[in-house]
């Protein structure tokens, strides 16, 4: 009986532009449960970008009662860094045959995932895979905050492995500290404010005069920011 | 006469981590001169991270009359990318020696460069590394938004092709139309809300109980905000 949201974000991004459908197409069989909300959102880098129309769709089915939420994203930018920071859970997917790129996404595993997990677990050298990624994190040094995290395997087509991957999540999100939610709704209400306070500014007949007296040098945009909000009074 | 600011950004980043001090102690031998401002500027990937203290230094200067203001950033990720939107001009930086680097830059530099310098052009290579760079940009299709930007020469050590590159950058800003001035101070402006918003929030009596209401998702993120700007009033 739960309701469960997935946003699956397109790989569009000022520098590949591309994106990748054929999984999203594949999702598209559960949407027509009305108990499940699935869109593919594509957002190309304006500022706030991804991350920022993304948190916002996340934290509408949030208030709606949707849960969870899963956030599909691609890649590991720092569009994706900051929506780790807002949710619960990071899960990183990996398949055996990422190789040499091991390297160049080390630091960014130990920086966001709280779980990894290596697809495609039939595949030869999933075993190997695993185990390297294991290794990797147990001889990673300075990361003192937190324990390494989980590494899973799943095979998706077969659905193996699926069900420990749901538990290790349950688990995860049972075990966070009062410590650890506090840092994620300061950093869901920081990003709050932000948003309502540019929608609330962009609404008022004052922001066109804002706009033209900050682009003609007449005002800094900081005294204008305040006008708008009301903070001058 | 001019009063110079430069903030050079500290490539430390949630994946690399390092930091590249050399050509930051060179300069510090201007940083007597009381007409010049110079910060370096570490920043990890915090929300809002690098691109966010940047700025807000970056704006500061600015109100105090400082011009030009110069941002130094390394590497070209989304952070850039931001900065990008709210700077005058951008300015790729690339020496002789990207080699095969050139196509994996390829979408970036075109995306986020109003100039490309190719420095260090004493070496063997520099002129063979424009010439690619100006056939690339020439080749590049779907980019009708503005002029492919223009690929100069320069050598550091020398002071070679630095009066070129200072006049290609004033031509630069002499040539920015209303829009796109206006582009740029909307950007500003919902920068600066969002700052503004978060710093009066963050600083009111109410703050902590917003967090603790959001943590314990007694509240959503978005009516504690407006209830923290007093937009609920």
């Amino acid at each position: 009986g739960k309701r469960v949201g997935v946003l699956a974000v397109d790989p569009s991004s000022p520098y590949t532009g591309g994106a990748i459908m054929g999984d999203r197409i594949r999702m598209m069989e559960h949407a027509a449960d009305r108990d499940v909300f699935m869109r593919s959102m594509a957002s190309r880098g304006e500022l706030g970008g991804l991350a920022g129309a993304t948190w916002l769709a996340a934290a509408a089915l949030d208030a709606a009662g949707y849960d969870p939420v899963v956030i599909e994203t691609v890649g590991a930018g720092q569009s994706e860094v900051e929506i780790a920071t807002l949710a619960e859970t990071t899960v990183v997917v990996e398949v055996p045959e990422m190789g040499d790129e091991v390297q160049a996404i080390k630091a960014g595993l130990l920086e966001i995932a709280d779980l990894i997990v290596v697809n495609k677990g039939d595949r030869p050298g999933a075993d190997r895979a695993a185990r390297q990624l294991k290794a990797m994190l147990s001889t990673a040094g300075g990361r003192v905050t937190r324990p390494a995290p989980l590494v899973l395997m799943t095979t998706a087509t077969s659905g193996e492995g699926v069900e420990a991957l749901r538990d290790a999540i349950d688990a995860h999100r049972a075990t966070r500290t009062p410590a650890q939610a506090r840092y994620r709704a300061t950093a869901l209400l920081r990003r709050a404010l932000a948003t309502r306070a540019q929608a609330s500014a962009a609404g008022s007949d004052a922001w066109d005069d804002a706009v033209t007296a900050v682009a003609e040098h007449r005002e800094d945009p900081f005294s204008a920011a305040d006008r708008l909000l009301g903070f001058d009074r």
